[in-house]
């Protein structure tokens, strides 16, 4: 039984778009469960709207639906689908909004042509209430995936920086800035394991150097900067009670690079 | 049956103002399911709370109760109402934060004077959670609108901007600004067809002149300025994968004409 | 039957963390009904988010679960407790952010160190993914309280300023300014009842003198101040349809004075 239906998009809860998609989706099937996964994803920002898939996504209870309308390219050729990975359900554009998903597990997708499960005389520019969230309420309704369209192989991908590993270290960047001015990096605790291992490095983020990787933000004192792994497996950079971002002038796209050091 | 309370306020959520809302709502209807429509209309914008209303209200599941706070009158004669329309229920004050709904359907309403459906004691600031929350609670539990108080044959309307169409065209004016900084008009498709019809026009807006009515922002390059009809039915302004706002300049009120040419 | 769990975070709604805990209490309690209490509580500000919690948590109905996630000591030695105020339920960091409703109010407290009720290898950063989510869906689930962990005699509190009265009147300060820019202070209108009683005083804000303590913001003419009793019982300074922390120029922190003017 399907209880669940979340929500991911760009569209703030200034206008009327997110509670006319929520209208749609209750009008047709009255009993699902809303849930808000976020509504600040930055405009137009598919990158970070998979970031915050990814990471919360899969911790939802089986058979749950996420409806995703990061969707900068609604109204051209982009295709609307649906996919299932394990035991949850996806809707949304395919832009690449999906893809730190589908990287990592496996999928069935497909493209969401069957306008009988649209809302009649869709808009150009709003598909979240006309194509989505009517596909969402009938994938919550029971709707088989196939009942859609036509299945999909593959699906959009987005271009991700990658770290790069060599002898001296670990060069990689800021993906991701949260609300508190944490850096995120791309570097993952699993890269550090393998290329760093228990040798000593320096890390470098802007003009500040820090010579080790610690617990948590309460492992250094108040203002100062620490590099620690985050709760999303990835190497991050904070200051204790305060706002890297703000305090060493870091940006989104930032160079970090973790050297290692001659054994004297 | 029941199911469903909206919200919509200019409260925002750092305050407690809306989850106390919710609390005093939740403990006189503990199975009502509540679906913020939206916290983030600006601050005592009676005219922005209409249009997300109108807009999304009508969308909902029969018997849905809206529960509606933008009152910068609280505590002043301005009235407490409940009233349907269709089948959906509203509660609010008599502010005109209503009329963009009532203009286009019918509507019976009464003012809230009996208080033995008002917390006791309400304080004389925060009408919504000591007068609107428990009436919509109430009409949640099937309270009839009639045992609320008194019939009222009108409301409070708000003057809205009206286009003006002549000969030479149609002049109107930009109501809303989106989230993604997107224009909305008062100019919708439904006068654009009566007055324009198949001839060619020129769009001014700001300093910037378009030749046409595109179908959605993709259907020019990335940057450009795009003229299109929006999901809400009105003529809106944007620029395909930019802010329309930030970079035509332009401000909520700011007039747009559409001015037919003469055919040579 | 426990039917709601609330949550209170200063965590925003951009990243991953509110729905990564969404997902999580969920997966363990999929019949519970969330309700977002605030997200918007600002980073860090336990002061802030006693005060939402203060002002809304007990108007929900009984045996609610409020899972509250301010937490900039995450990681080091504060406690994660859980803890029962008449009916309510509550779940988060032993930091003060509880104080101001055990303050008021007798309270029953565990420390969470059992750990079959943490989610495995919780990390060091994100302990209401990891500790306190899985607690408030286990109290959702009917856990006892004392299944937790050892129960504590004694929680952090949070050193409030108090306001000062004596013969010549009230000081007090701005505790909290909220989205409308209205300022309120720490000044009860029991405190006022008691002091000032029905003798004539002057209320010194900023730059500002104000003669008398009005009804509602209404009570003056548009773009004038007033001070009333707001609906948290304080004394609060607004600007009747304006922003008083603008118009006045006054900050969070800044004095109020009630001067009782000699009888001539």
């Amino acid at each position: 039984m399907r209880r669940i239906i979340t929500l991911t998009t760009d569209f703030g809860l200034q206008d009327y778009y997110v509670s006319a998609m929520k209208g749609v989706i209750l009008e047709q099937a009255p009993e699902a469960r809303l849930v808000d996964i976020s509504h600040e994803i930055p405009s137009q920002d598919i990158m970070a709207g998979s970031w915050v898939l990814k990471n919360s996504a899969m911790l939802f209870p089986p058979d749950t639906v996420h409806l995703v309308v990061v969707d900068p390219g609604v109204g051209t050729p982009r295709k609307p689908v649906a996919l299932q990975i394990k035991d949850q359900f996806f809707v949304g554009p395919d832009n690449g909004i999906f893809s730190l998903l589908t990287e990592e597990h496996d999928f069935e997708a497909v493209e969401l042509t069957n306008q009988s499960y649209w809302r009649s005389n869709p808009s150009s520019t709003f598909h979240g209430r006309d194509i989505f969230a009517p596909a969402a309420a009938h994938l919550f309704n029971g709707v088989e995936l196939s009942d859609f369209g036509k299945p999909l192989d593959d699906l959009q991908t987005y271009r991700w920086a990658v770290p790069i590993a060599d002898k001296d270290g670990i060069q990689g960047w800021v993906i991701h800035i949260d609300k508190f001015g944490n850096l995120i990096t791309n570097i993952s605790s699993s890269l550090i394991d393998e290329v760093i291992k228990s040798k000593t490095t320096k890390l470098y983020v802007g003009n500040t150097i820090l010579d080790e990787i610690a617990n948590t933000f309460g492992s250094v004192p108040e203002g100062e900067p620490v590099a620690y792994i985050g709760s999303a497996g990835m190497l991050e950079i904070a200051i204790n009670k305060g706002n890297a971002k703000e305090m060493l002038g870091v940006q989104k796209g930032a160079q970090i690079s973790l050297v290692l050091q001659k054994e004297d």
